[in-house]
């Protein structure tokens, strides 16, 4: 049975995975320090370290890992609003995404897919969660991976449609921005959650969705 | 620069990794208790598993990425000793042996290779650690992964040609057998050393080989 997982989700000591604003100049807004502090995920691998591969390399390294594709929030492929502007925008990864599958991203704009030569392919949809989830599993085989941002991870979670998430807790403080756990009480309920404690300060969570 | 590695090696908390005999009922000897502590090793990717995807099957995940060939003591191979039987064995795992790279299996008795069509194809070679690792290096690129036992992750590291070792300590007592620690003091100075305790009993240790 496929899976809809999050992974490597970066979670400041105050609760926030991304910045209020995002713009050209900063992806995640004013929450660099989310990812200045453990840089070193390695989603395609423990072969793509140079020397040594350490435990936090180790547990972000499965986020490939059985996927067949991924869906994101808008925000992750571009900091546009309102109507696509004619722009050449084809994400923030230029001609090499790291995807290699179809991906899904969320928008009340809809436009034709774009198409790179490595497999990614991004399809701009607009719909709920449940709807969106099974457009995407129409696209391909294997799990499906939530891509963020924190918006549409907390969507998908409000709408009980995640199986699996990899929560990482950095310590740092970022003051405001966004929250997966807004509108989220109890949701613990639903959820076993195993905490691992690394030396380097970075707390992994994994929670798994109860039985139905 | 390809790396040497040794994922998911149990330890026992007397130190044993395997019995000290092999038979055909009993492929790691009276060490049985080592892997029925734990039997979630996904080492195709957390996909295979159903449900839930625990810590420990995350970290034990990484066995595969990156591997471009494995290196295995005979026993590891099957329980014979001496000159090979005409028995038909192909090894322990039949007709879909999980490794799908070439593999070399160390043995004082060569013969011919044996192949699959899943990709597996042992070589077996009668050569000292160094001069068995620059042969595997020849049949493919990749990552190098010492697959055991542990009397040849022993030898390997005695030779100082280990990069990195994931080793896990299963809470069990074996009373005896194999030990890669052997004649290994002051094995530590070599190696920067992490631990990561899990809730499961299992404690995960990574270790890597300083730079020269």
């Amino acid at each position: 049975m496929a899976k809809v997982r999050v992974h490597n989700l970066n979670i400041s000591l105050d609760g926030f995975s991304a910045g209020d604003e995002v713009t050209f100049d900063k992806p995640i807004g004013e929450a660099g320090a989310l990812f200045s502090r453990f840089d070193g995920r390695v989603i395609w691998g423990v072969q793509h370290i140079d020397d040594p591969i350490r435990a936090d390399h180790v547990i972000t390294s499965t986020w490939h890992q059985g996927i067949g594709v991924e869906i994101m929030g808008r925000r992750k492929f571009g900091p546009q609003t309102g109507p696509w502007p004619d722009d050449g925008w084809v994400g923030w990864w230029g001609e090499e995404p790291p995807f290699k599958t179809p991906v899904v991203v969320l928008t009340h704009h809809e436009r034709e897919p774009i198409e790179f030569e490595n497999g990614t392919v991004f399809h701009f949809v607009d719909a709920p969660a449940a709807e969106a989830l099974d457009y995407a599993k129409s696209l391909a085989d294997g799990d499906v991976r939530l891509g963020g941002g924190p918006t549409s991870v907390r969507e998908f979670l409000q709408a009980d449609l995640v199986d699996f998430l990899h929560l990482v807790t950095v310590p740092v403080v970022i003051g405001s921005g966004v929250s997966i756990w807004d509108g989220g009480a109890d949701l613990q309920d639903r959820f076993d959650v195993e905490t691992v404690t690394i030396g380097s300060g970075l707390t992994h969570q994994f929670w798994n969705r109860r039985s139905r």
